[in-house]
């Protein structure tokens, strides 16, 4: 693959030892708590996240009696969870704006991809709590919960509580950046540390944008880096998008 | 303008009778509040902020002793600023997320053209609040918040505190989005509402990104849609520079 | 209109070169903001307040089903109103007893002048927001709600909402205070810090009291001072009553 | 006492059976709790409020190194001192508008009577707990309250950390009010609730005002009512200025 | 008493000159406020606190409709009822964990005793306000609080709003410790500061267990103490409830 | 073990089939997250929670400078841990009681046996976080927190940071409770909801009590009851205190 991608830096030398377009290890176990109708723990290298959909049958107020349901998502990181202990926000009394933008972003990616009304007046309510992080928690929270929510709906499905799937497409998120002027793919959180520019890209199953969020760290980028970050990312997308559906025995 | 950019539909009928790569009307008032070391109102059509940048002597506990200083910002909106009337977040007790997402842009952007070091241990600290909204707050915000903070860095040199200017370039920013299928360029409340996708753009004067932040409302959105909004925010982005530096007097 | 008072020190020398019964310019620009049933940017000298009335077409639970309505008024400065810039109550997450203080007030003051039966079970919310203080801004706000009250109750008259108005009279306030030993009217900020004693006096139209609050700063005041105090409130009174019925088209 | 007020209607019938002009009866117990430095608990009929003053060997950051103490205020009901039960405010997570109010007006009124600069760096905390409500809370909280800094100051003279005495006059308040057209000294709940006016009047023994607060409560009033209510509230701030001293004994 | 506990040290001196089995002076003052349905204001030694039952006609949302009542406590204590002021918990935004911890511990403790069903649809709440405090603040509380809700339940007894009685029997508490190796009894703060254990114990009028905690503070202990122990609270529970029973007429 | 505790219903059948004296299936896994200087994973059953032990270099303000260290400990439910999904307390903006009282339990136990001076100026803050409850949290959280707080002290005795181990003994807690009239072991969930009395012993390797809470849900129980509850407890811990050695490698 990396022959390909023309304005790329292909021999850029990584922390990790990986080829700039090489994806972290990944590994999700589905079911991995049992009370939740959807459960799984993903691991993309060292960042472990623990994704639980929940069914609810309520919605929020503003949807009341409008014969649609709602898909949104909270993200928490354990205070050890970091190199060096955080905060615990619940003793805080408040979510970080960093936590809340999160949050936002997740249930925003899934909503993209489920089809409200076919849900029916229930709500499918996210966790995303981060047991281990070593950058990229966002992206992984995005591609666990899509199965955790895949694996919930199936359970509605199975019990004849849903009669079709609501859900549209699959959706995915990685990460890319621009470190020390070459484009890699799937940060760690020593490259994301570090780096100039970082995207966290988040894609359909049909290979259509749901987010594109690109921040200068540092240092501005260019139209052309933009391409072949958006190109990387792709690459990545596809990859993840395969251990989707291996997580969900398909 | 509209004839080059090939994808675009240029014949969209927005409802404000805009054509697909006009700004709505611009005007800034340097100036408009006495006590803030830098002070505009910005209006872009129905959308006007009133940005303030404060010169703190302190910076945050995190810097100190570093020798360099910082650049931050909030946001919010005046409880009518909009259609119907909305909480006010001091008397709820908190910022909403939308808030912090907001303000922590704003302030990233501004950090991506400051020479930190170069403005010392001090704080710029920018107030960006909606006396009027009808969509492009954050975009709006931005634009002038830039300003502000020219006219603060402007008076510590005129006042010999600082020697060199910190401010590296300028920074802007615009919103685009699909609506209906195409590309247009600033979008007001009516189209913010009813867009497939929308885009905010934050841009350096050298012509380099520094954020860029695209979201699917409904649909999803390809490759070639994503170009063709970056297209029209480029345009877009040019023209308000030229306002902000007009503003500045030059 | 100096001489008549008696027992006022009538030369007083004043900071602004003001008399000491002169009022600072006063503007009221009706229609400020485009949202609001009623908006009125209120100038006091460098005193500006931005006063929005919203109607919203509910009561306070303590009212439902009573076949009444209910005045209400929040207040705020926005951090950089001030010289040196305060915190921001939204991210602090509580309103200070000062905020609380003045927003009771100006409630208070507005329902004295209102038939709440009259008006019907909803709700007149008003929101005074200073955006540059110079002194006195909660008898401003006070001044400037009425007519924005009046902007948005005449809107329901024009709309057939409200058949008959529900404002009994006016209401207007204005500051007093000892300063250097003598009775001034109007005081801006130089003159609210260092007086001795001042006093906040809110009148009807028809020249009653609503409010009445005396404070000594540092040194107490006798009967006699009061006195004089509560007559040089009065002709302030009258000539900023006759600001507001202009600033109505009356 | 009743014939002299002129223009005061002096056969009022009042729900107490009270003159009107005739105080609660009043109790000062001093020494009520054992810890704090000064301690009293008053009663002014059914309205009970345990007053004790703390001095604290700190003052607030803004005095720091400034060579002054401060003396400030806190004031609570229990949830059932009321005759329905109130939420109870650390419960409810903040201090209501309210008792923000009052305990700065506390605060305010102690102030007026002290030489900071003579009570050195400390604070003297006054904490005014209402036991059990019956109207006038605000008004006996200062009259206790006074008592319990005197006593407290008493100990720190006796103990040789205070050399002079930084209380220059004693301070006290009553509430007036109009009722049914008649200005009555002192009132109790039920006149409370049906009262067209009431003011809250804070003396120093000198017969100096510290504080004038005068609200209209559906009704406004006029001048002659303000007068009528200001001489009425000095006969009975004489009265219980004499119960502050035979409470310290003198 | 004292001879027949075996491995008790019958001869302990303690700071307040009281045998190992004795019990701090008690008192019970019914009807201390006039408000409140039930209210006492409890005496042991230097702990006094002011326990109120109030009767709400309603129930928590999650008993709504359930026909049966609830019974709840909440707990403060008055900044300075302690030998150093204390933040007030309300002015701070929040409960402490003790506080919270205690009344839970109280609401528990009064629950076991009352028959929900027979309450009615109705909450009994307690409000137990530590007016100055010496040592087993906590069990002095429950110990009151019986009394105040026996008092609440008369009263709605009396009036025909309950026909049979709702409280099955007598709640009581005391706390134990071990102190220099010597088991005692109603530990005031002196021996509380400086214990190796201390426990507080509820038990109803039948001698059964409602709560037993026991806490190491610096030294374990082992199951003789522990038996020492409960020995002890019991025989002081006993007297205890003869107290209550007294307080309530009987 | 069954047979010889004399007074125990030794035939009781549970809902998991289990002995009235049986654990639930024990397991830790050491080093479970990377990041923290102790790790555990501890399941007891169903119930889940994963132990961190952080290292802090510093100290609370009220040990400052006082030559000794701290033990405390925070701990946490997942939302969906639960049967059905609970809050996030960090989106409520607050710990529950529960929660609080639950935290601060486990850092007293842990601090039984700390020797805090030979811990030096530093904290060590264990976070325990509940990821599938199915009852028994607190005690799986204290058993596990003791293993990481091993771990955590073995890292700084290898680094050569602490000369001695501050450790003095090991600590575990189970729960022990009467159902339907029968003393077990080790409730799950469903025992929990319905036992009519349950208690929390914490106990030392030595077998002397850290924690003693028993708390009657329902019914009360009496002192034979009590001690067949404390035997049982006692035969659990001992085994526990096995599986921590295990654990440590020991």
């Amino acid at each position: 693959m990396s022959e390909s991608k023309g304005s790329l830096t292909t021999n850029v030398v990584r922390p990790s030892g990986r080829a700039f377009d090489q994806l972290r290890p990944v590994s999700m176990v589905a079911g991995f708590t049992r009370h939740a109708e959807g459960s799984v723990l993903i691991k993309a290298g060292d960042t472990h996240v623990l994704c639980n959909a929940s069914v609810l049958e309520k919605v929020p107020p503003f949807l009341k009696g409008k014969g649609q349901g709602w898909v949104t998502a909270e993200y928490g990181m354990l205070p050890r969870s970091t190199h060096t202990r955080s905060d615990r926000e619940a003793a805080r009394g408040k979510q970080s704006g960093r936590t809340q933008e999160i949050q936002r972003l997740i249930g925003r990616s899934l909503r993209a991809v489920f089809d409200l009304q076919a849900l029916g007046e229930r709500t499918l309510h996210l966790d995303c709590d981060v047991l281990q992080a070593d950058g990229g928690t966002r992206c992984a929270s995005i591609t666990g919960a899509w199965v955790a929510a895949a694996l919930a709906v199936q359970t509605l499905l199975d019990n004849h509580i849903l009669a079709t799937n609501p859900i549209k497409d699959s959706v995915t998120a990685v990460s890319v950046g621009m470190v020390n002027g070459a484009a890699v793919l799937d940060l760690d959180y020593i490259e994301d540390s570090g780096c100039d520019a970082d995207m966290n890209i988040v894609m359909t199953g049909a290979g259509h944008f749901v987010e594109v969020q690109g921040t200068a760290e540092g240092q501005t980028f260019d139209r052309k880096a933009l391409d072949a970050l958006l190109d990387l990312a792709h690459g990545g997308i596809l990859q993840l998008a395969e251990y989707q559906q291996k997580a969900l025995g398909r």
